[in-house]
């Protein structure tokens, strides 16, 4: 059976010329830091992957370290801010000793703030509205107490919903708040600018953008410091110790470049898809709702609730037909809850439990979304006749 | 030319087993949380990927968490050590503040001793003697005064030299610390058995045994809890959160079978020519001397002096002939001070800059031998004959 693969939040498949770059790599197996010229070659991939990556964001290449993923980076800045005894110089010597951040971030945010409760370290949420939008005014009225760092994502992961990001960071900076964004799921589907943004720091994840898993970026702002979560040998300008990872970092450099080249014919493409899939949908299957702004959100997603049944079901039985979509997001798996992301929007129990995240990428064609607009009503009317809630 | 690779300390080429399971994992893209079938597809291979890198420590299969590398997984065991607070109910809650380790450790290990400082973490540095070598009887001396964790490498990156980890094990845990062993050079070079060792934490890197970089091994004796490094979603089993590094796991568990398969013919392979090329060098290069145990080593490194020269001199002479070898470690290259193993050991100044580290590798030949035992002495009386400090 020929699988549709529309999971592209949980992680995309590997680019066609990234996999190349890959292959092509994998006789390059110097340490970057040794002096030979088998490590030196390896050292200049490494770099020319920095400086792609750099462009992607609009950063110098001296403010791009490479990590392990988008958890780690979200880990090394918020971790970062513990240190509180300046012995290493940071500038979080004076640290307020709290966090501000959304209620709806990933959990790599959100569980990393839980554990530093236990360093004293205190965590406000500022809530969403219903479409799933935080604001700069009421980020305002949170950080009338200070704050050392606000970290709010760029897009959501469930709903894709784009925070505006550029006004927070203003906020956060006139009460002299740091500001992180993860922008794991905004790059790639939005144009990402951290001249224009404003912000401190910005994580990146390798696999949501056609890399490998394991590969990650950090974009720390020229002068900010921070504590290393990874101390040990002098790499990435000593902020995070560890042999290199060549195949990821050279990969994500690919992915960066093409990316870069092929926005503005794919993006529109899959809006379009996204857009007529959505359409499909609503016009067909009674009682379904959009959740999250229909508006400020990336092009690629579409999360979508259907009265009466459970999404964990209209995933099976997608999933039976070849179609790959997710309930929640794929890092929250494996529970029973709802979704805290729909849960901070304040929607109902029914919706929350009915929705499904249909995530696009750029292998999806016309043809895939047509199987999709036909398939899915099918499988709501079936489940709907043996729903106990049917009304 | 044709290059000699000698510096299989600093990393290893990748096997070519382990190139063809990463080529035929570029397609298994699902995300390892997704429960449709893309991603349990890549969860079985992960699964699998765990049992063999278990099997060949002897260890349990829950016991293997997979980390960026060797760095990282000794960063999580260190600093969950500074959580004195006990709020995530690991053991070190009553914590003594205490970390004893050796002064011969990677710098993953020493830096991050030093960061914890700023944690009002206390670190003793266990000596070596001139041989490289810590003993139980000096750490049971220094355990007098309690500690929380003791960590002590099993093989050094510099000379090779063998540690008596289980003796050490043993020391620490009538003490009642845990005990922790970077084996990252160990790893593929001697057999590796948790369960004898008696250790509670054991590190391991992929790219010191033919698998890529980026990705590591952190053993976690059954029972024993750590706070995670980095905190997110509930993969690891909640130690270490982050979209899987899927491509290094699989191919980090081939190279852990491939390891197993071929160690037997293989380690006393590269012992023979290790062996042969040091006799050589002895025989043929007067005032050169070889640095650490002969005997208890790994059967691959070779840390050898040549007097009245610059072991720089020596590798750049010899990356001009196409022997690639090292000074010092890869990891603090970089910088102009004599390497702090030998430093340790207690060694001459002249004896530790005219030191070099040859470290061979299952793709060396009998032939490459030959021709670095006939290019070495002429090397070394090139730059004798130049030398100021020419006897």
């Amino acid at each position: 059976m020929k699988r549709i693969y529309f999971d592209n939040n949980a992680t995309t498949p590997l680019d066609k010329e990234v996999k190349e770059a890959i292959i092509g790599a994998l006789d390059l197996y110097g340490n970057p830091s040794s002096h030979h010229e088998l490590g030196q070659e390896v050292r200049r991939k490494i770099e020319e992957a920095r400086e792609n990556v750099a462009k992607f964001i609009n950063a110098d290449k001296e403010e791009i370290i490479f990590t392990s993923g988008g958890s780690e980076s979200n880990n090394i800045v918020l971790k970062s801010i513990i240190c509180k005894t300046g012995a290493c110089g940071i500038n979080r010597n004076k640290g307020n000793g709290r966090i501000i951040t959304s209620a709806v971030e990933h959990p790599s945010v959100i569980e990393t703030c839980k554990a530093l409760e236990c360093g004293k370290i205190q965590t406000d949420y500022l809530p969403v509205d219903e479409n799933g939008l935080a604001s700069a005014s009421s980020l305002r009225r949170l950080l009338k107490k200070p704050a050392d760092i606000v970290s709010i994502m760029y897009a959501n992961n469930e709903t894709g919903v784009v925070m505006p990001i550029k006004e927070m960071a203003e906020a956060a900076h006139e009460q002299g708040a740091l500001f992180h964004t993860d922008a794991v799921q905004a790059a790639g589907k939005i144009p990402i600018d951290v001249k224009d943004l404003g912000v401190d720091f910005l994580s990146i994840s390798g696999h949501k953008m056609y890399a490998p898993k394991g590969i990650g970026i950090l974009y720390i702002k020229k002068g900010v410091k921070i504590c290393p979560l990874i101390s040990g040998g002098h790499q990435e300008t000593g902020m995070r110790a560890g042999t290199e990872n060549t195949l990821g970092i050279i990969a994500i450099g690919k992915a960066a470049l093409i990316s870069m080249r092929d926005a503005a014919s794919e993006l529109p493409r899959i809006k379009l898809m996204r857009d007529r899939l959505e359409k499909n949908i609503l016009e067909r299957i009674p009682y379904s709702y959009v959740n999250g702004d229909r508006e400020k959100r990336v092009p690629n997603t579409l999360n979508i609730s259907f009265d009466m049944i459970e999404g964990e079901s209209i995933l099976y039985m997608l999933d039976h037909v070849g179609i790959e979509v997710s309930t929640g997001s794929a890092c929250s798996s494996g529970s029973l809850e709802p979704s805290p992301v729909l849960q901070a929007m304040g929607l109902s129990v029914e919706r929350m439990h009915s929705s499904i995240r249909i995530s696009l990428g750029k292998e999806n064609t016309d043809e895939e979304i047509d199987y999709a607009s036909e398939e899915l009503p099918k499988i709501i009317t079936k489940l709907r006749n043996m729903s106990p809630f049917k009304k």
